[in-house]
């Protein structure tokens, strides 16, 4: 069994997962964070190598009169499992909750007077959308995902990015299949989301399509190399196709990596859309894990950010007036709040009534 | 008497002003936009050759395959007075609201089906904060601003700049100096905001020193240029100082004037930060003819954004367990919403409640 | 047969392609612009509701007090082929050479007074990389590529881009397959560029197995969604899987569409990037035909950058020091030059000279 | 006398400055980087409590995973004198020279195999623009330095900013006054530069002007705030002026302060701009400083840096035919060279001849 890098077996990390409800989507029971045990230890291809040189990095010690994170320091440069064959690391970062404070008071020392004051502060800034202090502060990870998913993801633009190149170098033998658990229907009802579960013969179905569909193509890909994943030639009297055309092969579900570094005041934009349950289930699971490191990283701003962020909503104009009405007990209608449908309903819901316009 | 260029008598332009409150500020009539006749006729100090550039401009009749915007078309190079000596031209554009429809839709033609479908189109992207195809249209604007205005302007990065260079050129004797109605004293409970006017001696004594020492200054950048605004040299036996230097001899209030270009999205963005009523009023009188091109623009977007932004609230998880409570009749109270009493004073005068805490 | 798009028999476009070789890279004939006739009429795949809508777009006749660009309107909107089945459509512009100018002079009216003078002042700017007057341009194109080219191009933060949803919707049955000109095998001494041509047995089989492979995944891609591309149901009795799952089976050879805007600023960087030798083929093919539509666009930016930046090079302070001990008959040599063999030897390329080091 | 804080008398630093030339420049002796000592010791106006909160950061001892850059530890948060009462402070960063090799490699471990192999790579990537690698390490630096300053370095628009707000908190009373050795005459030839020194009594008189009307200005701010720089209240009876609105009295060369972050590619852009001989002197001063910083940080990259952008040059295609021909023996002249007469002397300057074109 290969063991997730770091990990002592009695230090077994089960990755939580946030589910919320946010902006404009009903939540009937209030905002509550669920943490559940989701994502269990799979087994991550690590070479013999790469563990070595990740536990090289984890046993560092160095002295540094910069501010430190210690609950971050704990889990950084550790390979935290993603799906089913990627994975999260924190791998740098720069500053905590005191940059912040340091940078919107433009001090001349550390921020920090008294938690409270900070904690205030930090919360003000986030509520006001005073977001340049929150630029403050930096991070870097490691990530191994799917390609189809690096797409989604490489539309943030305000981060800074090195991908593992595919001209240069020869990607490893591994894809992304989806759990049964995974395996939705098309919604009805949402051009962009999932219904209900696939089950029995049509869900076996389909995971044999999108395994054999990957290995054939991934052994065609190397046979166009002519070369295989670990370095052997196939056959030594015909060239390879270059590596830059050879890819175009591989389906969508093949795992690629990057280095992916943002600032704090973008990592929550991130997060905010991706750990949104409107998001894709497979980025979300990525956004899961990257939320947890933030509670480490910034416990403050994780506070603040669900607070005002995730467990909150916006309210239009019109919407905005008929929650006035309701409130003062005035009369009110659909008709007369000028809202389409949809708006009335996701109204609505948010607050948790179920009069419903069809 | 100098006319505002392109302005004949009959055609006075009488710009209005929108007063609205925004999230977390209370608002007991509801959203309202007041439309005000507020900015007067003030001179521009045009030269006969710049009012000249502008005519021809605007006598300009081409012919174009792409999209135009009729009511922006009426408006295109007019320099409309902001403040005492500034001004807004809009001096380019590129798109109207089809083209956000086309984009979303990633289309073959022109969006526009029927106007009904492509405002719901609209209205959706806007309330969920699909934005990118609202980065699909750019405008360009030539501004005349006082400095200190310009130095809070230039902090919305994503937008392009070309400033009058006073490295390179002589500035205009040009200062901004506050009417009456605009004098106010330092806020006693806001410390980056304005509170009561301030009226009579003291009044006049502050017009007196910005005045005064305006052109004091001014008159010592002449002098250390060796060089008058108009371009004749003071003393033929000395050189003058380099004008990159002498130019730090002149007050935050002298104006500069520089072209200006973004996208849809980022001026959205730009309004909602500074037509707001937390904005600086110098500030807020560029924001608020801006918003005016806005409506001329792009009429579906502009009526989509003063109902989801401008005129909408954002409420946090603690703040929307309140109202929920508030709605069903069930018992709340400041003290378990764990709300801070500005946040508690905020959300009651959002919604027209009286009850503050203090 | 389905021809290009308002593109009459008699008027067949035929684009041509830059070669030329810029910094670092030899070039003994000095800068030549090889115009070549490349990329012969393929037959795009456009749907009569397509081409309907095109042309439409393109019997607009607007009127305008912008500046136009008469050259580009003429392509305006038309879809010039690239690759297999892809193309590029201009679909909408702000601004020509001589809005450059007048952002660079912050003036009143246009920018233009006499050519020669715009000419040298676009030059200087050019040359000195004031950068900012660039970036008072914009364009945006319509664009079908392969996902593997989309995913190089995408790494141009500065853009804005709305690219087709197959989360929403179903994607076109197109694949990019590469001419046997096209077909190399991967370099000896570049570990991310081609060598050789792959001929014979081997390339018919690689193109076969591309073929097959596209074509397999794309039929379980239709099966898994119960949905062919036409829209028709294949088996009553089951679910479709969610679009964004069924599309993770597809090859990276696959087309996608976006629509791609940027500012003439970050469209030199793209070319100067994309349209250089070093870069793959396939996206060289898309930034040559951009390459034409600046031309058309912005003549003596486009001369400017043939000049300073195509057709340029860059020399190192080490690389200079050996140029200058040459002009000058003085003695060099490369151990004393302290250059890198590779460096060395570029540099000895770029100047057209033959005396190697290995 | 006020020390430099955590500066010891027998360490007392010397910052040195670069005096280069590049591209497009003449430079008769080749590249040569003279280190001068130039900026000598100034008062730095530092609290006893900003002096105390300095050194308390100073003596922060954290242990972390992190790589560390021994040598810019050892002067992080020191505020190194700048002008006359400018600083510039170093107050954290993110990786060193491996993280740049680590995020190229897309490596599980630290970058460093040998200090040789890394040295090439980072040459490697610096020579051919591959740019993302320098984006992974990031600094941040606390700036003292006067407005029209601050507004020349707030272009750079991809870095992240606090500034010290004017709206919120009363400016210190502290402007630039020029040495005489800076007191340089508007140069003849060049629009935006400084031509020879101006001497005697005509600098005296601009040096009074220039301190006169900065004084004036500063107690009219405070007379019309109605409180002095250290908070006393000028008049019980009156009320003081807005903040917002006091500060536009304030001359240009009033010092303001902010916190700024960016990644190393983007400070090196800044850098090569910025400490360019075309750039105005008073912000190469801090430029050159902030060299000095990178060096101790980086030193490869810097290495590198020093080599192709800051000693080396860019030859355009016109100007590489003529070297070319030059080095040929072949004849060449200005006329056919087609080279402007400002470009044909640049050129013959930037290779040490005389053959100047009038």
């Amino acid at each position: 069994m290969v063991e997730v890098v770091g990990t002592a077996p009695t230090s077994a990390m089960f990755i939580t997962k946030f589910v919320y409800r946010r902006s404009w989507k009903s939540n009937t029971n209030n905002i509550k964070l669920y943490f559940k045990d989701s994502i269990y230890l799979l087994k991550i291809m690590l070479t013999e190598d790469q563990k070595k040189e990740i536990t090289e990095q984890q046993n560092q010690k160095n002295i540094t009169k910069r501010v430190i994170s210690p609950e971050l320091e704990k889990i950084l440069y550790k390979a935290i499992p993603v799906l089913d064959h990627g994975f999260v690391r924190v791998v740098d970062y720069m500053g905590d909750d005191s940059s912040i404070v340091q940078a919107a008071r433009v001090s001349y020392g550390k921020g920090t007077k008294k938690i409270s004051t900070d904690s205030g502060l930090i919360k003000y800034l986030m509520r006001h959308r005073h977001s340049t202090p929150f630029e403050m502060c930096e991070i870097k990870y490691h990530v191994k995902l799917p390609i189809f998913i690096a797409r989604q993801w490489i539309r943030h633009r305000t981060a800074n990015v090195n991908e593992y190149s595919a001209r240069y170098s020869i990607l490893d033998k591994e894809f992304y299949l989806p759990t049964k658990q995974n395996l939705a229907a098309q919604s009805t009802n949402n051009r962009q989301g999932r219904g209900e579960l696939i089950n029995g013969k049509q869900a076996d179905d389909i995971l044999q399509i999108l395994k054999k569909d990957a290995e054939q193509t991934y052994t065609n890909y190397e046979l166009m190399l002519n070369e295989k994943y670990d370095g052997s030639i196939i056959d030594e009297h015909n060239k390879g196709l270059a590596r830059e055309l050879a890819r175009m092969n591989l389906t969508l579900n093949t795992y690629t990596q990057w280095y992916w570094k943002t600032d704090l005041l973008n990592l929550l934009n991130f997060l905010s859309l991706r750990a949104d349950n409107h998001a894709q289930y497979e980025i979300r699971a990525y956004a899961n894990v990257m939320t947890e490191s933030l509670k480490k990283w910034v416990p403050i701003t994780f506070e603040a950010f669900m607070d005002y962020r995730i467990g909150g909503m916006e309210l239009s104009a019109k919407g905005k007036d008929v929650i006035q009405k309701m409130l003062r007990g005035q009369p009110f209608d659909f008709e007369k709040s000028k809202l389409s449908k949809r708006e009335w309903n996701e109204l609505m819901e948010s607050f948790g009534f179920k009069e419903h316009i069809k």
